[in-house]
């Protein structure tokens, strides 16, 4: 794109249509920073994907422009793209300082090193090229999340990041609606927000609310309680922690990644424990059932979780049995519902107490959140993102209603630019964007083709067909023979498959007696008369691979 | 299983410790009847699965003894399974005229003939060997649901089927509290219950909240209303009918599944229109939108269904747009939340007004009902069924709170066998029991091997790997030809496939030359050594191949 003037762009390239993979580009002339770098998980339909991250081509294209990349918190959906996004543009990282030293952890596993990170904090104010970017506290599931106010030539952008207003929050650390408010009333360009809960109704509850339900879980327990959470939710395992101190109890924690942000967290000062509280596994089993707290992993029904491995007795430590109250304080992410119902039915027949409900509250805000956000920012221009197409709708709406003008909302896709110039907005082009599928070590070699193929081989499974063909006389000299996985049950389909090879064999040798020599028309042969047998057979449509050898 | 004197068996077959395919046999000397004959769809890790029913092992063993089937309503998961279990064991049908009028079609579709179909109703009672059964009317998502009075030997039990207390039925017909109460009064000996909505306090509402609600939509829509529920829950397609005729407006349906309930209920007199009332969905064009009400399958976020397909614009005759209102009138099935969402999103984009919350109620009773249930009944033995582990579990506690003997309460798994004689129950062995998968035509053919192959191949692909090998040397003819599905995107791997196969020649010529020969080992070697490559390469585990030809 060429430009015939200076203007601000402001781009997602990650999160808009979709939860999950959070990245925006702002853009102002020979300057580019870049907010969030986030993963999400697969949907349903990648099948054997790891992780997704955003098409960075973009920035690749424009990497000498690019100044920095601002980090909300410490979520892997705003923070796991870094490692990949990092090997093809080492630029200086900016965020508070538990998100960076979530980071550090992140960078150091990924093997991505000399990246220059930059602790920001509530007083800090960069400034990069045309931007000044300043960081202002909301409250959310993870401690230390930021928005950021971006000023830029054009005015000043408030870009929320995940965010809840929390008039009781764990740490004491209040969202800087004061902030917010100063920003309003000098005057906002432009509000991009965090849409996650705008199909909500009302407030989301205080975290002191599950606090309260815990404490009162832990008095009542007559033995252990476990108490199982997202791992990165600090404020919460402080929550737990405090609980389990009142109540003279010691604390174990199990599950790698829990264990990993507990470590960090107490070293940075984000979580704070009495020198005797936490105890290791190991020493569960010397202590009364009534003295012990439990915390861990598996809040979202993961098979491999400590939560499923200790219902399962297959923990090498701690097995739930019955006296045992467990406490899954979360609720399911969509498309975990089954694994959480799993688990939960795991805990019962290990003979557990089990709580599930209740205990949890959001980390986003809902709709009169929403409203607080968008009346104290009053912005000229809005920008609902963080979320899927209905939620975006539905927070333009809560805006509308507000008092903002239809033509001054924009719901994007990823790849939108929304250019401002002159203080209009209007939507410009778009630049490429998209997915990058991650497999293993591959990023991006796994595509719509392989993906259709793992798709029908899931289904229906595979057949091979081989024959060898004789160099000279172009007659069959072995085969064919017919290999499957994952069609049918071998041993109880030899009819079948017998009549199956029959039906090859004259095919080919039919074809071959006709003088058919190219390879691809036997090939076609093989795959059409071979899938209509076994379709009428068996009503389904393995695929077909024929391979002709020649000998 | 002999046994020496006549006791009554209850075997639940499937429908414990699981949402699906109800299935419970009573067995008592010689006689033996069956209720319900149900389906489940497939877990997510039953790979190209179509449906589930349950093992009929032990009723093929026993079909002398079997006197008929019973059956509670027209849900799949209590009719589904039937027409594999009647080609195995024609036995005679019992249910109520809908019940039957549903099956008729679903036999007719399978191609089962020859099927003897007993109505029954509220007055009915079936002797059939030592066993009488007495239908009595519950309320429930589709018409004409009955429970069953069975009479024993040894006493009576109480098999609810699935069931809630309505006290404003949308047909006027309440369930047949009087009835229960009088067994109460005189004793009964069990009671097997639906514990499906055992995990909610209260009661379940009324559908004719549903209907209020319903009726409140219309009156405030102003263009078109699209109407989606399960095609099955005739009351609610009644209430629509009935609030669309009250405001003026024409109804069209659309969808397979909904067409053909819609007609059976029509002629069995369970569905009631004005004769001008239902129109053709061509017709729909030439209304104004504001006489228009669509009801519509899809509900579920089906991806083929007719809502979906409206929304994508993908329908023959309908398309969605901007003044359309769109009613999701259920709520998702677990594991089905993500299509709801993305068809909801399609509909935001479409750019319908989406309502999709709070027009739904249950078909099964919440806590203060499967209380009434229990006190109405006051059984002496207690089997919670219809659930997973943790409803029959939380049914059983509810049972405990209202005075039932810990030991008079059985929480089975499909295949246990309650046995009571003289009074007295106790669980007895095990039967053999559990699920079959259909995929396609085939019946129980996909077992655990082929579905681990599907998982296996859906995750990382196939390398196909094919060496032809001299019949008289033992020397490599030709190949190895290395062919890969689902593993990467060939072209940009092809580095990556070269080397492997460079690898997989040195191991095969190295071995050759060493005098090795049995197919076995060199099919090993080249596992091991690709497998190793591509994983250190990749971090991916594709399924290897290797397929050697002699020629």
């Amino acid at each position: 794109m060429s430009r015939s003037k200076s203007r601000l762009s402001i781009i997602p390239l990650g999160g808009v249509g979709e939860i999950g993979k959070n990245m925006t580009l702002y853009w102002y002339g020979q300057d580019m920073i870049v907010v969030d770098a986030g993963l999400k998980f697969p949907d349903e339909d990648m099948l054997g994907i790891d992780i997704v991250i955003p098409d960075i081509t973009f920035l690749v294209e424009n990497r000498e422009k690019i100044r920095g990349i601002f980090l909300t918190h410490g979520h892997e959906d705003h923070i796991g793209g870094l490692p990949y996004v990092l090997r093809e543009i080492n630029v200086p990282v900016y965020g508070t300082r538990l998100t960076l030293g979530l980071v550090e952890n992140k960078l150091r596993e990924a093997g991505v090193h000399d990246v220059k990170l930059v602790t920001m904090d509530g007083k800090s104010r960069v400034q990069l090229g045309q931007f000044a970017v300043s960081p202002f506290y909301v409250n959310h599931s993870i401690p230390d999340t930021v928005g950021f106010a971006i000023e830029t030539p054009e005015g000043i952008v408030i870009h929320t990041g995940d965010y809840k207003f929390d008039q009781t929050p764990i740490d004491g650390r209040h969202a800087d609606i004061h902030k917010l408010a100063q920003w309003g009333a000098r005057g906002v360009l432009a509000l991009v927000g965090d849409s996650t809960n705008a199909e909500r109704p009302g407030y989301t509850p205080s975290e002191m609310t599950v606090g309260i339900r815990i404490d009162e879980i832990i008095s009542q327990a007559p033995g252990r309680v476990i108490l199982s959470t997202f791992a990165s939710n600090i404020h919460r395992l402080q929550l737990m922690i405090r609980a389990a101190e009142r109540h003279g109890r010691k604390v174990a924690i199990v599950g790698r990644s829990m264990v990993n942000n507990v470590q960090t967290s107490l070293q940075l000062g984000y979580l704070e424990a009495q020198p005797d509280t936490l105890i290791d596994p190991d020493e569960v089993n010397k202590l009364p059932p009534e003295k012990v707290v439990i915390l861990s992993t598996g809040s979202q029904g993961e098979p491999m979780s400590a939560l499923t491995r200790m219902a399962r007795a297959a923990h090498r430590k701690i097995e739930i049995v019955p006296g045992d109250t467990v406490v899954l304080a979360s609720s399911p992410i969509p498309g975990n519902e089954k694994f959480v119902a799993r688990t939960i039915d795991q805990l019962f027949r290990a003979g557990a107490h089990v709580i599930y409900r209740g205990v949890h509250a959001s980390g986003h805000g809902s709709q009169e959140e929403l409203k607080w956000m968008l009346q104290l920012v009053r912005p000229k221009y809005f920008l609902p993102v963080h979320g899927e197409f209905r939620m975006q709708r539905i927070h333009a709406d809560l805006a509308l209603q507000l008092g903002i003008q239809p033509d001054h909302i924009f719901i994007t896709e990823i790849g939108d630019v929304v250019e401002f110039e002159d203080g209009r907005a209007r939507l410009g082009g778009k630049v490429p964007a998209g997915s990058v599928m991650i497999d293993g070590l591959g990023v991006g070699d796994v595509g719509n083709i392989v993906l259709r193929d793992r798709k029908l081989l899931s289904q229906d499974g595979i057949l091979v067909v081989v024959v060898t063909l004789s160099k000279t006389t172009g007659h069959i000299l072995s085969g064919p023979d017919i290999i499957s996985r994952g069609f049918v049950y071998v041993r109880e389909s030899e009819a079948l498959l017998d009549e199956a090879n029959r039906l090859v064999e004259s095919t080919l040798s039919k074809l071959v007696s006709d003088n058919v020599s190219e390879w691809s028309s036997l090939k076609t042969a093989v795959r059409d008369t071979l899938g209509r047998y076994l379709y009428e057979q068996t009503r389904r449509r393995p695929m077909i691979l024929p391979i002709i050898m020649e000998a």
